[in-house]
This record gives structure tokens, C-alpha cells and sequence, in this order.
């Protein structure tokens, strides 16, 4: 597959199917993963994949109480504005993603497979999230959807003992990636311009091009 | 470019060529930047290209105070240790990384392209890293290096008030990628490999499967 067409075509991919990743997928998924740049070169980080389904079993309940969290303390505001009016187009789009991550809550236990990364001393994340993204381009290219959540933060102390994280080792909880063969099809997601969330050498500067429309399509 | 040549040869190209990055390829590795995801697709999200010489040697002399504070407070045992016994080959490696941190800085104002990156509400960086990625494999597929730090975390506030970042919106550093034309030749970098690094369920429990040499490699 083109660079370009996991760059533009890897969007999150909630509903899927129950089908196992196959081995050889997962080879692919987290040998691209270790690949990635990490700080100084150190590669202080872990990858566990998680499918047994005792597990995602004591995991679901805590991540249906995380993503009600989310609900509530980080999006109430925009869910409240979207709720009083979700025709506008921004509030039917916040809605859509609130049901699509709603709907990952609810068949957590579904999913076939897990990625949950974890990383020593990366306070800023550049050591831990671009191996997490290679590991979904990875799996886009093998036509395997993903979706990137951090939402078991509510709950952290909980998901690390359950899944035998050595706290006392300052491992950090990177994110959790749920991965599936898709129900849905692959499409390039509507983003805000390139134009107008860029600037050149001063913030507020035009950066002296537009892309009204996205550079590779199908 | 296929996207595991992208993701497996994607290394720190921190010596390059001064010759300026065409606007084209600027165009695409700003527009694969935005396809990434970001929490709640909030977009929440800023990037600043700086190709101006005179932001470049304002930046130059603070960057330089930050990698110097980088080898003194981040690495400081690691070199001590390497210098103590440079032939081991992990105390190589690491004498090589600051060989080559050390030439970007030296180098600072020679770069023909910086991307920062910013971003609001973003703790994990899960929100802002994947875009940065995202921008460097797709200069990666038009030949161009790439080499990302955040070092500047030392000296945050005199690197946004040069950028003019409004900070008192709240936006945060993602962090800085340098590009340029590579004088080297791109290659798969070493890693350890990923049955050392991964787990299957739990914390410790082997992931079932031995990658010991790459599974891309030209």
C-alpha cells in the first residue's frame, strides 16, 4: 500500500468484526511499531497485546466508567451545545463521534485485539505515540481498523494491575488501541484545512499556501 | 513510496543539505500532518513552519543552551558511562545519538525547514504526536530527512515569544522536526527487537512469537 493512502485513509475504525487477527498481522503491526523514533533513541517502551477474553472482561466495566468520565468532564460542554441543536454540522459531527466512541465502550469485550503501550521517563509522549500510530498504519496496510483511546486514564491504577504493570518501575500508560477487521468502509476523514491551522514563522502568519481539498484522494 | 518502506527507514536525518524544501512538498507533508487523528477529532491543533533565517538564529544560540542542559540533566550517567567504556556497543550507540543531537544543534540555522507543533488540552500527547509522525513519514516518500526534538522544554517561554504563541490560550509545545535533503543513506536503523518488548495479556507473559531481524528490509 502507497504511504499515502494509510496516511490519508487510516480513521479511527470502532465497528468491526469479532474475526482473530492472525498472527502473521500481528508480527507486521508491532514490528512496524519498534520502528518508530523514540527520545535519544532509547526504546524505553512495551508493548502488551491483549486477546484473551478473561481479560477484556475485567476491562470492559472499567473502561464503560472511564468513557462515562469523558462524557462528563472533558466534552459535556460541547455534548450539552450539540444536544440543543445537533443540526449544525460541528455538533452532528461531535455526536457522531460521541456514538462511534459510545459504541467501542459498549462491545469493548468484542474487540479481537488490544494494544496497550507503555513508556519510562516520556513526559511529552514523542517517545511513545508514534510507534502506537506506526502500529495502526501498520495494520491499515494489512486491512486491519483501529482506534486510539486513552480513556482508561480515569482509572489507571485499576488497568495496570489487572494487567501486572510493575508500577514501581515509573511505567507510563501510553494508550490502548483496539484493532478489528472493519464493518465499514475506508474513506479519507473530513479535516480543518491545512490553511487554516498553519502558520509560517510567526503564529498568525498565513503559511502562504492553500489545500481546499485533500492532496490524495481515491 | 509503500508505507512500510516509510515506516521502517524513517530515521533521524539530522545532517542535511542547505538546499531550501519546495513548497509542494511542503503542501504534502502538511496535508498528511492534518490526516492524523487527534482526541475527540478536536483538531485542536497548530503547525508553524519556520524557513526564515533571522527566527532560525534567534533559536539557534537557545537551542544550543537546551541540548547542553539535555546532556548535563537527561543522559548525563549514560555518557559518563559510555565515555568510560566507548567500545561496548550500547555505550557506542549512545555516543553516536549525541554525536548526531549534538551536529543538529551545531547546526541549527542551517536547516531549511522547521515544523513546530502545538496543541490544546493534549496531556498525553496522543493529540499532537501522530500528526507529527504523520509529517515526517510523508517527507520521508518526497526523499526528505527528518529529525524531531523537544529539547526546547528548557527554555519554553523565550521559543514562544519569539513564535509569537498566545499563551495565555494555553496552547502547548508539541515539539520541533527539523528537514532537509539528507547527505547520508536512508536505512533501516537497529532496534530491539519486539519479542523483548512485548508481552501477551499480562506484564511479562511472552507474546507468543521471535521477530529477530526485520520484517521489511530493502
Amino acid at each position: 500500500m502507497d504511504v499515502y493512502e494509510a496516511l490519508y485513509t487510516t480513521r479511527a475504525m470502532r465497528r468491526v468484526r469479532p474475526d482473530p487477527i492472525p498472527e502473521e498481522v500481528q508480527r507486521k503491526i508491532l514490528d512496524a511499531a519498534i520502528r518508530a523514533p523514540s527520545g535519544g533513541n532509547s526504546q524505553t517502551w512495551r508493548f502488551l497485546l491483549v486477546d484473551d477474553k478473561a481479560v477484556l472482561a475485567q476491562l470492559g466495566p472499567i473502561y464503560r466508567r472511564c468513557i462515562a468520565q469523558v462524557w462528563e468532564l472533558v466534552y459535556k460542554d460541547r455534548l450539552d451545545a450539540a444536544a440543543a441543536a445537533p443540526d449544525d454540522p460541528d455538533h452532528a459531527q461531535m455526536l457522531r463521534v460521541q456514538r462511534s466512541a459510545q459504541h467501542l465502550a459498549d462491545h469493548f469485550e468484542d474487540y479481537p485485539l488490544m494494544l496497550f503501550s507503555f513508556a519510562q521517563g516520556d513526559p511529552t509522549g514523542g517517545s511513545i505515540h508514534p510507534s502506537t500510530w506506526s502500529a495502526m498504519l501498520a495494520a491499515r496496510a494489512e486491512g486491519v481498523g483501529s482506534a486510539w483511546t486513552v480513556a482508561f486514564v480515569f482509572e489507571l491504577p485499576a488497568v495496570l494491575e489487572i494487567l501486572g504493570v510493575p508500577t514501581e518501575e515509573h511505567w507510563q500508560f501510553g494508550s490502548c488501541v483496539t484493532f478489528g477487521y472493519p464493518t465499514g468502509r475506508w474513506g479519507v476523514a473530513p479535516r480543518i484545512p491545512v490553511h487554516e491551522v498553519s502558520y509560517r514563522n510567526h503564529w498568525g502568519t498565513p503559511v502562504g499556501f492553500e489545500i481546499p481539498t485533500p492532496l490524495w484522494s481515491y
